[in-house]
């Protein structure tokens, strides 16, 4: 229903894997590089040019990788110079603007507004309306629920520009804020509505406005089982690479 | 100026009804029906195939009912496998994933983000980019103001899933969070910005993070009159059934 | 790459100035006027008509005013019956409905949602998801920030609409709900997640839910030199018209 060729154009020296398919209505810019087996949904655009596209001669659009075995759906904005790597799987409407590099695996769902030059790890997971600002670094398997906001002003309006930081393995809940160069450390899980105002330590469960550290993620109590929900990579697997063996004999596979 | 079928495509077994108008650039795919008088505007998919779709072979469109007399405006996303009753409203961009059960006369506004297996009743009314989570069971004159979500983790990420439950007539207010299997009751009134973790009897106003009962949404005054103003249905009556004759008119026809 | 004239469609009495360049995939309806120079980028609508042209006879559509040397991204929504200053410059996937008068110089960042009927100075800058209600009224040099609400009903749902007023040079911090009828003075700053439910005295740094004032704005301290970040207009002068010159001697020229 979807792959008719219709409305669709390509760029120049774009470069399509085997068994690339490329909705209606789409539009792939110059020099976009897309793996093999990835499904780019209709009324997308890949490869948006930048800013001095608009307003500068000569203008060359940057290099855009999206990974093999990718999903990218209907209506998303991607521009030149971000990279993706395999496994990519994206909502609707979707907006990344430049320079946003992102690990293998990871999840960018609908509405999420990516500001550009940030990083972001493998498995990471990125729910509806989530809106992450320049200079954010986050690590592998971090989950950041919806309308959750990464800002990196602490003056408004000032140009002294400091992105938030998260470790690994971290959950941030809905509708939070974190606020500008905010270190929240590993394994933290940061309750609903919450301000992250200052550094949160590995293994802290912190909630409110401010955020303030109330307990250790582990005497947190699952609603499954007996014991404890976090670390919840014991708990949770689905599409994780350690479905089906388990987290501790995936992690020493990979030292 | 929108309907002069310029890149329309119908597929496969679409049902359209009398006097039924499709905006340019929208795309209906198999297996829809669309009640008579409808409008669909422009640059809309409706029918959007499943996830399904992609991965499986002999994927059959699910069939998609938008009811009669029913104006879905420009930017839609709405999903094979969704219905909806008469006098469907949406403003522009909803995205309505598969499995959402609307009634009659509701309201979906702009930006919406309706996550699909969710039961709404009639005349509910979801304002700018509310969303909604799985499993979410609205009853009926539900009105959601803007930015607020719910959801059906409380162990993210976990497997268990519960979405909250809304009695009628309950309004909440913008920018608040209920949390997963909570139960507000009917003819509540829940305040700005709050997080409802609990449960909420009917007749309540709660407010905060955590929301707490404050009084009775019968000792609100209003600002229109004399008295209270809740229950609104007493105050408000445009675009409602009890539109020209009362809430308590109405109400006896109903029994 | 984006201005091919593919799919793009100009209604009746469209004024182009000179050097305007149009998108790919971009409807413009009737009676819609663009200044010199200016960029509608690909997969817009201008001029969106208003309700009435789908139910009412003899409908004619409001004039559009787009000023010179504009700048709007992919995926607007511009409603027929809004007007716009000189060098407006938009995000992707705007939403701006009928009414919205806007001075010279704004920006109105992705996926913001103007409801229409309100009005803005000049200079005014509004980010990524900003939602402003009806019957607003901000003044010059208003920065708000990523998913800030306004709100006009404060007895929902009701009949009685006042939207919220805000000063000049007055910064409202991300995820914040101004509440009906409120007004901000000038050179005020609303920090993070705030819901101001007051009216909030010029020089004020407010912040909580309510938002309560806990100090003059002036005695906030930059994090890039010594002294003071507010007023901010001595500290911050990128796209602002005392770039180069400072802001006291441009204000002596406004008099």
């Amino acid at each position: 229903m979807k792959f008719n060729n219709r409305n669709v154009v390509l760029g120049a020296n774009v470069r399509l894997g085997k068994n690339v398919r490329i909705g209606d209505n789409t539009t792939i810019y110059d020099n976009v590089e897309i793996g093999d087996n990835t499904i780019i949904a209709n009324d997308s655009v890949i490869g948006e040019p930048q800013h001095a596209y608009y307003f500068q001669g000569g203008y060359s659009n940057p290099a855009t990788v999206i990974g093999a075995n990718s999903f990218v759906r209907s209506h998303a904005i991607i521009y030149a110079g971000s990279t993706f790597g395999d496994n990519l799987n994206t909502g609707h409407r979707v907006t990344i603007r430049e320079g946003a590099e992102f690990g293998t695996n990871c999840l960018i769902s609908t509405l999420a507004d990516i500001q550009g030059n940030a990083t972001f790890g493998d498995y990471c997971r990125l729910y509806s309306n989530v809106h992450i600002c320049e200079f954010s670094k986050l690590g592998n398997h971090v989950f950041i629920y919806p309308y959750t906001i990464f800002t990196n002003d602490s003056r408004p309006p000032s140009n002294h520009y400091m992105g938030p930081t998260v470790g690994d393995y971290t959950i941030i809940a809905v509708h939070s804020v974190v606020l500008p160069g905010v270190t929240i450390g590993s394994n933290c899980l940061i309750g609903a509505n919450s301000v992250v105002s200052r550094d949160i330590p590995d293994f802290s469960f912190a909630v409110g406005s401010p955020a303030k550290v109330t307990r250790d993620i582990r005497e947190i109590g699952s609603r499954e089982k007996e014991g404890a929900q976090y670390p919840w990579m014991y708990n949770f697997e689905r599409g994780m690479p350690w479905q089906g063996i388990g987290f501790d004999a995936w992690s020493q596979q990979q030292h």
